[in-house]
């Protein structure tokens, strides 16, 4: 049987299986691993592949962007666990003839993002490729212990919401494989799928509310990754889908093209925004706070219930039915 | 320009450039960055990547040898430094149409060497690839900081030495491309090729000595990586040729096939034992306490001398002159 037959969940649930963690770490399934170091500190391990011709096309994307963004979508994966970026460590494949200003271009470009968030670079490995050009970075931050958010923790009737506009980078991506015109929005929708801004300010002010229970980021879309935090909360999910925050480089883009917005929202994925979800209570004071703070809204889309994994889509409280097809590495 | 013609030192060099290390912190270049945490203790990380068509052959390794190799050549660098390893991340990127089967047998490899090292795999990032099998591993381990060596930190009249065999994985390459008749002795040099065995207890052993100065692994062939050292310890080094250790099987292969075993323990790479200098004053010491300790001798192959940069090769005290190409993942 090949894997394609199994799909990515299925390898990644053996992998889990192999390699059961141990306490007091928590290992696989978060976005990051958690090391407790000091009493009130632990370590945040992640890494994150970028492989040519599946997340990016070398032809399309200009290099700068693709070395912010190999280090964005990982900064994105500390922010959703409420730490901070430290140390990174890079793995480049190339093969032979890649040209040096382009691979020098993809190293400015990880410099830059290193900059804007205080990371060193201390290490990686550089090898050869065959053929294709091969990414990967693993990103070390920190986090105060007790204030580390999980998928986990999630309970029924917290109410369900994300940080950002979801859909612009699906359909930034969208944009360029139908070679559409390039407008102003659709520069804005092609650059959010270049260039990733991860929540990680967010990520740290939220993680210090009690009142926000679980916390991941947006890198697979709404749909997959929000199946993901109800899984692993044993909860469910309603979500309402005019509550959806769409840009309007999104809106006035879809009705140009006649795309469905919904889609990208839902499947698009590389929104590198925060899903989080916090307590009734919690949620009035916390909602007007993060508008004061970040001078943008903290958007409630929807409420956790009991139904242990079921996701169910509302248009104005009543349930729809959709049909979108989840990417899957495999596949 | 293509980045061939610059070679993988020259990148490496504009990659360091690119991204300074700031004290305390040591980076690139050494076998493991160093991240100073306690008083006494250091975290030491380490990432490797073993790519398809340039580190292996899918088709030749067994999946369990390669799983286990991906963890074993990331565990030699910790040993390089004197650490012990802890903590794995693990990125594999996968083509869709790996046989499922295979792709367990790698993790079970990669479980056996956890188990043998008492590591704990942590998490990763699991891909898709258009063609090419990528295994990237980020190994993140412990060491006392007081007792961490480094490559810069060999001294002129420094003894060199070797904690085994050099040559075999490099022979047990060229068998089997050659495709030679498998006998004992190239089952054995095969078995060095598939199945490296990093020198953990060595490393930790040597590392708390003071008579050992400059320590790292020996990954890409000894004059390489004997380079390595003495450019970073600004010194210079003569080997003879004559005190390589060379196993019976290499000895016995390489009458057999006319080859010259002295350019497999040169520039065939992948012994994955260490190489140490040691003061000569301790040199006797440690030796014999070496030899003790493990069964198995502590060769001295060479001496450190004060001309920066210069590597010389003697036969029975001659100087010799060697025409081999060392291995360049761009070239």
């Amino acid at each position: 049987m090949e894997i394609k037959e199994w799909g990515e969940d299925k390898w990644v649930h053996y992998l889990k299986e192999q390699f059961p963690s141990k306490t007091p770490t928590v290992g696989i399934g978060d976005d990051c691993a958690v090391i407790p170091d000091h009493p009130n500190k632990a370590w945040l391990v992640t890494t994150d592949a970028l492989v040519e011709g599946v997340h990016f096309l070398k032809e399309q994307i200009p290099a700068l962007d693709l070395g912010y963004k190999t280090i964005a979508v990982n900064v994105s994966d500390i922010a959703a666990m409420g730490g901070l970026p430290q140390y990174a460590f890079l793995t480049i494949a190339l093969p032979k003839n890649v040209e040096c200003q382009w691979a020098c271009h993809v190293l400015q470009g990880m410099k830059m993002a290193c900059q804007e968030w205080d990371i060193q670079l201390l290490g990686g490995d550089t090898v050869g490729s065959k053929r294709d050009l091969f990414l990967n970075l693993t990103l070390i931050g920190s986090a105060d212990l007790h204030h580390i958010k999980y998928r986990h923790d999630a309970k029924p009737t917290d109410i369900i919401c994300v940080t950002g506009y979801l859909g612009n980078a699906g359909a930034g991506l969208q944009a360029l494989q139908d070679h559409i015109a390039t407008t102003t929005n659709v520069q804005d929708l092609i650059q959010a799928h270049f260039h990733p801004y991860p929540h990680l300010q967010q990520g740290v002010w939220l993680a210090s509310k009690s009142g926000v229970h679980a916390m991941m980021d947006i890198s697979d879309g709404l749909d997959c990754d929000l199946k993901r935090l109800i899984k692993s909360s044993c909860c469910g999910a309603v979500i309402e889908a005019s509550k959806l925050p769409f840009s309007k480089a999104l809106v006035e883009t879809s009705l140009d093209h006649q795309w469905d917005p919904l889609k990208f929202a839902l499947t698009g994925g590389e929104d590198y925004c925060l899903l989080v979800t916090v307590s009734q209570e919690s949620f009035p004071a916390i909602q007007s706070s993060f508008q004061e703070k970040f001078g943008s809204p903290l958007y409630a889309i929807g409420k956790m219930t009991d139904q242990i994994g079921q996701l169910d889509y509302h248009e104005n409280g009543v349930l729809i039915q959709l049909n979108y097809t989840n990417f899957d590495h495999f596949q």
